[in-house]
């Protein structure tokens, strides 16, 4: 049984002012759910079904479980089909990014807004090995619930915080290239690609802000075919991210 | 204005059932309306604001259009914030998928479920100039207005049809390979990719079905890095859709 407590808060944590307020967040899904018990980030509880819980046993060790109805998940899921598990995570602390620490690719993330592109670009770059993210102050928020989702488990792993880009790329290393995905740039795949570097990608609406732009060190661009002839006008940006990340790591 | 019997009709397009009993879908926003309106596909009618008309009086022509409030178009929108134009268009006619005819890159999806993936795979195929989708019969109906949406307009210039997958395989030309994604293929950079060929895409869930797996020719894989190392389990649908499109047009 889970309380009417329970249920408010753990609702409360859709909005952005009370995970803030908290230091909470939600996760759903067995993948989701079991890659951030395997992490560093903390389990406050867990909500689950008695098969979900009698499965999982091992992997639950010592969290408080509270044992739930599908019905009652309903009622805390933000999903339509709510799975058989919701997770509520302590958010780790904020980190401060430190690009004279970088030893790696590093995506930056210009202002963007969509959250199921977020949650991709963090799977993906999962994926690519790339494990830090840093983010503009006007990105959505990475513990939003839809991000959550789509990151599927690979936020567990990839470290994600927000600053003001400008200045970080300002007082960056000099060995340190940026590239920045725009429209008109280099064929990416002409280009050198260092093993370290920092990868802007620009907002879904706008591209990279022009507060950046002179700051990139490479435009690059990934070229449609026939060339000059495409017709889509762009490519979604969580598409742009995965597919120069395939190309510094290929 | 608006009737009550328009209103109606409009929103019971955002049902399959209704959008294949009157061979009609909607497309909502600027980008995706203009493309569909310069396609060779039919607009049955518009339904936008006065700044909206005014500003695109050239492109409308002889289209009929109905001027509504912003509030209006909210009644009849499928999405949260409403865009200020909305067109209901017709289906073109059903096509029969004939891989005896195919002189460039197919792609055809295996059971792909979520709208948002398959809207994006059609944006990304239409940036790589690849005109010909063809879907499994459980595939997402691509005029779901998710779908539609996440297109961007791409809709209007990539040709998607429906068939039996398996059967089309196994009557195509012998010169056309068919190449798969899965999570245990040749790396993808390492494979001769010819001109053209079928790329399979399988299900977000269960990648490529039972049922076609043994006919792919060549099984491929994006491969995660560092190499063995990775910890997401799998890449996007539509990410890993896009990356193969990327690597075979580069």
């Amino acid at each position: 049984m889970i309380s009417k407590a329970s249920i408010k808060f753990i609702t409360s944590l859709q909005q952005r002012k009370y995970r803030r307020k908290h230091g909470m967040f939600v996760a759903e899904g067995t993948t989701n759910v079991l890659d951030f018990l395997h992490s560093g980030i903390e389990t406050e509880e867990l909500f689950a079904t008695e098969a979900w819980i009698e499965k999982h046993r091992k992997e639950t060790g010592k969290i408080p479980v509270t044992r739930v109805s599908l019905k009652e998940l309903g009622r805390i899921s933000s999903l339509k089909t709510p799975s058989e598990v919701l997770a509520v995570l302590k958010q780790p602390p904020e980190i401060t990014p430190d690009l004279s620490q970088v030893k790696d690719l590093v995506l930056m993330l210009d202002d963007l807004h969509d959250p199921g592109n977020m949650g991709t670009i963090i799977r993906t770059a999962d994926w690519f090995g790339i494990r830090t993210i840093i983010c503009s102050g006007d990105t959505v928020d990475v513990y939003n619930p839809k991000v959550v989702q789509a990151s599927m488990g690979s936020l567990a792993r990839v470290q994600v915080s927000y600053a003001d880009l400008g200045e970080l790329i300002k007082n960056k290393p000099d060995y340190l290239e940026v590239f920045g995905a725009v429209l008109d740039g280099k064929n990416i795949a002409d280009l050198p690609k260092p093993k370290l570097g920092v990868i802007v990608i620009g907002s879904e609406a706008h591209g990279i802000s022009d507060k950046l732009l002179p700051l990139i060190d490479h435009k690059i661009t990934i070229p449609g075919m026939p060339a000059g002839n495409t017709a889509a006008e762009s490519l979604n940006a969580s598409i742009a991210a995965a597919i120069i990340c395939y190309e510094f790591r290929r």
